[in-house]
């Protein structure tokens, strides 16, 4: 008999926002394997922090390249795929041994989360979950008050690294949108936002949910300093009843 | 000192995708509001039940208006008006008394939820909270095991009311997409998901981590008989590593 394999949403950041099946998960599981930054124990594994038992077999999982390497460099691709290997390697040989190994993931697990790398070489080898998770979207519009789609609104989910003309495109293009990967891109996002006359929507937000959130008009914002993972909402529903 | 208005987010379907603190506003909650058709409790509610504290006072706020009557008609557009604001000063009655009202919202309360009618006409006056919840979308990509998107993938969050060539353009745009409001769209959909050289790999999900889930390829469906909250996933991230 293996053990099974479960990908566990830790949601956005504040610890209650954890779902209970998620919770029960931490109790059963054998092993928890976690992805991290060396030096660094990660975000996902502070959030379920108060739940892990004093028992279970940690596994941290060490990505081998930060940022310094950019991402389409043929280094870097070979250096995260092997690493994603080795990481499953190492979980499977858990599984093998009848363990039960829930993986952490912020948000949720299939929506932009480094689980499905495993989910993908294992899933189709070992009895599988995925428990999915509040996503860090679904935190920031929460936290923020703002509804974001109703009705027939379109959503659009894009990547702050998007080319400035085609952001501004897709952004006047759709009722409502999230634009991620904020960071450094912030400079060309709020032009593409002006562009596309949605600038005085937008609400930037970053660290949604955790104690350290910080939100704002997007253009109340004075600088274009930004976290990774800050985020800018545009809602698609304003005032509509 | 008035009471404090919290919108919950339920998750899904499946009980146990309740977030610990949706489950806490439950055990702290004076009012539980739910929206619901009549003769019907309504699936929030039923998602809940296992929380419900026997001496909460519940208020049922049923929609006078079904699917009878469309909704660009503008006896629909006013009477649906009335009924929000009605179920806003029956709410604002207890928020005035100093009760909690804890309100029920399927999935994610701001993310299409009925809950948005209120927090538009309330959050100004009183002390207000939302708690996000798990979407049906994410409860449908975990349920089927599916990644969604990954890296710099877009997702597009379409309603199935938008025209067939309106839907075929914008699915063959994206890398990622959920076709939302499903229901007798189908064969559009169908059609459209072809057309941008998609529909085999489009997913049909219907009652997402319900005990009555069902899912197949799109292509593989016989029938177009579909409930209206099935949803299509046309996922961004295949096999990439």
């Amino acid at each position: 008999m293996t053990g099974r394999l479960i990908g566990v949403g830790t949601g956005p950041g504040d610890p209650e926002l954890l779902t209970l099946k998620a919770a029960r998960a931490l109790r059963e599981a054998d092993v928890l394997a976690h992805f991290a930054k060396r030096g660094n124990n990660g975000n996902a594994r502070a959030i379920v922090a108060a739940h892990i038992r004093p028992e279970v077999l940690e596994l941290p999982l060490l990505y081998p390249v930060t940022t310094e390497i950019h991402r389409s460099d043929a280094t870097y691709i070979e250096s995260i795929t092997a690493f994603y290997e080795e990481a499953a390697a190492s979980v499977a040989s858990h599984l093998d041994a009848g363990h039960t190994v829930a993986v952490l993931s912020e948000g949720d697990p299939l929506f932009y989360g480094s689980y499905m790398h495993l989910h993908v070489r294992l899933a189709h080898r070992y009895p599988n979950e995925v428990i999915p998770g509040v996503t860090a979207m679904s935190g920031a519009w929460s936290a923020v008050g703002v509804p974001i789609t109703q009705g027939d609104d379109i959503l659009s989910v894009l990547p702050g690294t998007l080319d400035e003309a085609e952001l501004a495109r897709r952004i006047a293009a759709t009722e409502a949108c999230v634009i991620m990967k904020v960071g450094r891109n912030l400079p060309r996002i709020r032009r593409a936002l002006e562009t596309a006359g949605r600038l005085h929507d937008a609400i930037y937000v970053e660290r949604a949910t955790m104690a350290a959130m910080a939100t704002m008009r997007l253009a109340d914002k004075p600088d274009d300093v930004a976290p990774y993972f800050s985020i800018v909402l545009v809602p698609g529903w304003s005032g509509r009843t």
